[in-house]
């Protein structure tokens, strides 16, 4: 049941690091929803490496998305989509990985099935990730049939130490333009500038640091998600939490919530000039009860820094050897640019989920 | 579907705060399970308000557990167990709720069933919980038998401004005694009088505070959770955010842990004498990729301050019209006290849901 | 996850037979529905035995509802709906089964629990479909609030060898108020009189008899089910197998249909006066591809004769020792009369959740 | 939701008839199962049109299995196994059927989706069921493995009016190399001789033949199935009438059995010799009260004839316009020689995922 995710748009991924393809069925795509799949390979596109030499590693993956059905004349007939993204950089699937490594999966795999997660790290490896985006490339499109004003922004709002300095007001107001025209997706230019250069100051010290992730949903219909087990926050933390690497989730006020008053917190109703109701402030963070309010959703995503590091390390063997090991290879010295991407396409994926089971819900 | 949580171990919770009565469903609890129903009345006593006056509210919840079905001789059968609690707090039923009070359900249950939620918030009151409580109280008895080296230990870790200043070295050897013999369940002696006084300004202020619970899972066995989007810390975060007033979560180094680099951050491998693998540091928090690896499971989790405030507040009814709101009653400062017990449940739920999946996972 | 039904109206049923209570939990009821609860007993009164002292078992089962939650001031609030009928015909719980009666659950609980059912067959008794039946008591005025034209008609086919001899075209305008002025929910009113004799035979000899049922539901829309695994017939054959004693079930043609051409089963197109297309006959029995095409829905189950005779049987107990066995009590030699209901139940059941699911399947 | 099947051992089906490729992506397999993806072929060849002129339909599909995920080194490693087959009959996409074939799923997919589905039927088309039968060639193996005692022999029982002759005594005691000895998958000699002939009749009449398809489920462990809405039976059901053609189910004495009295029908324990307990008669079918007794598993399935006849049919088209209708190509006159095989592999399915749900379920 793992690798599935969703109630109505249910995507299932499939496929290994190394092996021939990765890939995703969708189950619950509405019908006759126009399908763009340049579209698609655009969201692919933003999570493949080498778009940046320095920042991220250098292995080629071409990631071309194929369709293998469910689309028809560039609509959706109401049938599982299948997408698939063959893997340039398959190995021999002979060679039998023996060491632990430090922080990766080796060990709890070893332990769940009996045996090593294959070269490459199998599904433990953020190639997996290659079908949710997939996925979300096609939710998107339709979001954007159905509830066309819906708008998702994600950037980096953290990399080790520095932080985005925009205040709520100037995020609230954020373009995605002004995140394209930085070297990173940071809003911040200077700390854009800044995290560039903490990531690269890593990558030469064979290290790797870490971040956090901000996104925000911009005019969300209010009634999404449900009252108890299935709040729009715990679906989201769900789904957030399910990204590799990632350690933390908060949502509206999060940790920092946590030292305010309730005088302060609170979020009071007021009513517009167009007789809609809307909050004064937004501690919330767009969900009261489990359910979207209409205000913006925002919420942040802590990322430990990236596992493989290109130093000298004691672990052992699965045979319980000590050993020194030492990577070969590329590796990204941070996940934040390439997983922006990923975050967002899991808030796409719940938010669809979410917005027709919503659908659903009354007389 | 959003009344229901768990796999094997799923559980439905029913009732309204001011109905006739709240409880649960138990499907998939294994067979042959000797159950004390006092165990699980205690761990309902341990949510129960009027424990201490000053800190939560005053009102009397006897809370007496019946249980309904599926426990014969003790012992349960495999079948559904249904536990039940009795509202002795019941309100007529037609008294209509009009006000949307500030950072409640009201208005997002408005729009998502077109009706105000009952006298008391329904469902989203926090009244639902006693259903997870007293789940958790058959679950911990499962997991006592299957699993009896498992141990959970959960604790007040801030309240405000006032944080638990026990070193990882000291909350590891933590003992659940220590706790109880603070004020508030807090290990550290001098902060939970601080606390105390905290909530107890807060109160005379009538208003409310926020703060985080921390929880330990011990002896757990490397190989519960799931690859994929079913990890264990994706269930966790699903759980504690489906917990009214919870707005984040983090485990292991969580949001810290961005700050540190990849070197400082993984956790090596090395051989007890025993020859058990460990890891020589805990910065995963348990889990690596998805699958608990044996180390201590620690989590955290921060709650806003309570919504109900006794304070003229400025809001609108779900007419549009403005309003002046103040609340009467009793309503607690404070929720972290009560909601210690809350959180554990819904770890001990998730890890024996996990556990279940996790018993011949291969061949 | 045996005890849960549905999709999007989602039942959970709980209890045993000499338990405390049988009820059940609806999660997924639509918001903003009237609920008449004298419905809701008058679906459970179709189901209690001693309507007919001779048809069925006297025991007195008064079977009075009672609703613990989810409907306030007569309306669905779009909370868990919690059913309960308490149980006068408890038995003290510290008696302890040891025969395994032939054709009972006991083997088989026992091999797959590791312990005999309880006193009264637990959840294997017939007592189990209470829930289901006050779910549909629920479901039917949900049904009739959304869908009002959709009608269901459930009727006695046959007892052992007496069967309903109306035609087709008879039983398409069949109503209920013919059945119920029958001694036997049966439309024949010779064969009605015929089958009322053959179970008047079985009791008095201490034997049992059984029959199929079948059920017409009109008025369906067009475009309920879905396309491949949850196809609306794989649906209802589950629901219709999962009643006790239930060992066969068609749809349309079903069996007998295996003895025609394509020529003579191929149900043709034509549009009518209004324009709207229909079939020009229903071998179909209502579903093609699935999917309801607006033609009745037409389907029979078959029942086996009651496994509780009142006769010496060889058999075996628990520890393998051979035993004869006679019951003792009171037990219906048929049960036909009763499952009526619950068949219909489930066929309403599975219409409801099909047709929430249906709506909105595309752009 | 519709395109997935399992609780545990969970497939889902992709594919259209006339689209890039049909297969199935496997969550749940267990881990370290050897897997020889030559067995997968021989599923498949068994499904495949063409072994016989006479009685399928003269079209080539290779349908050549390939392996994308979940496969290394010939073992399972516990991630989703995807299993594609492309379709060398693709057409182009662009041609837009627009006739209601008579019992076909046009005018219910119009319905549901407001589409036509497009060219070969899309996802109604029985190449859907290369999927399936593809993950019965994986999932028989991990029963192999693990319950390699356990034995399925499927057959056609009858065809038109011309039914198999044998006995119970004697079908208990067939095997597979009987079956296959025959021209058509009957143990009958005779009868199967006279089957092809009906079959034969019917294509050269351009017309087409349904009947019914056997199966037994030899050395079933004891305790698989679920009490109440997962009966094995139910789910076997469920499954057996989701396969295109499927009209009916029966398990045990099924329909026959409704005319037996309760004295004839029931069947006794007694103790053999090994002190294992058996029962003396197999009415049931091996399932009682909705769970395995380790008697044989008896099923039978109905299946409508054909609905592509080429003959001249009056119908209409999708505006509703009067049409004659006469379909091209090659079809098979009857769906029987091949569907033994998606019998089978729908039960192997439906044993599989409760062999490894019946592993979790005891103290």
């Amino acid at each position: 049941m793992s690798n599935s995710f969703g109630r109505l748009f249910r995507i299932t991924t499939f496929g290994e690091s190394h092996g021939k393809a990765v890939g995703v069925v969708i189950d619950g795509c509405p019908a006759r929803i126009n399908i763009d799949l340049t579209i698609v390979q655009q969201w692919l596109d933003r999570r493949r490496p080498g778009q940046n030499d320095r920042l991220t590693s250098a292995r080629r993956e071409l990631d071309r998305v194929e369709c293998l059905s469910g689309i028809v004349n560039d609509t959706t007939i109401g049938s599982p989509i299948t997408l698939m993204v063959g893997n340039i950089d398959q190995r021999p699937s002979d060679y039998q990985p023996t060491v632990l490594r430090p922080s990766h999966a080796d060990y709890t795999y070893l332990g769940k099935y009996g045996l090593m997660p294959p070269s490459g790290g199998g599904r433990a490896s953020a190639r997996e990730t290659v079908g949710r985006v997939a996925a979300a490339g096609i939710a998107q499109q339709v979001l954007q049939t159905l509830v066309p004003e819906l708008e998702f922004v994600s950037w980096i709002d953290s990399v080790q130490n520095v932080t985005c300095s925009l205040t709520a007001d100037q995020l609230a107001s954020l373009n995605i333009k002004q995140l394209s025209a930085n070297p990173i997706p940071c809003p911040d230019a200077d700390k854009a500038q800044q995290m560039v250069e903490v990531i690269e100051q890593a990558r030469q010290d064979g290290d790797t640091v870490g971040g956090c992730i901000a996104l925000l949903v911009r005019n969300c219909p209010v009634g999404l998600g449900e009252p108890v087990f299935d709040k729009l926050e715990a679906r989201l933390a769900q789904a957030m939490l399910s990204v590799p690497a990632v350690k933390g989730f908060e949502i509206g006020s999060g940790f920092r919530g946590t030292t305010m008053r309730g005088s302060q917190h609170n979020d009071g109703f007021a009513v517009a000039d167009d007789r809609t109701i809307t909050t004064t402030s937004n501690h919330s963070g767009g969900v009261q009860g489990g359910i979207s309010n209409g205000a913006d959703i925002y919420l942040r995503v802590a990322c430990k820094p990236v596992s493989t590091i290109f130093q000298q390390q004691q672990t052992v063997d699965k045979d319980g050897q000590s050993v020194t090991f030492k990577p070969r290879g590329r590796h990204d010295p941070c996940v934040l640019p390439r997983a922006v991407v990923i975050i967002e396409a899991m808030a796409v994926l719940v938010l669809l989920d979410n917005f027709l089971l919503s659908r659903k819900s009354n007389a």
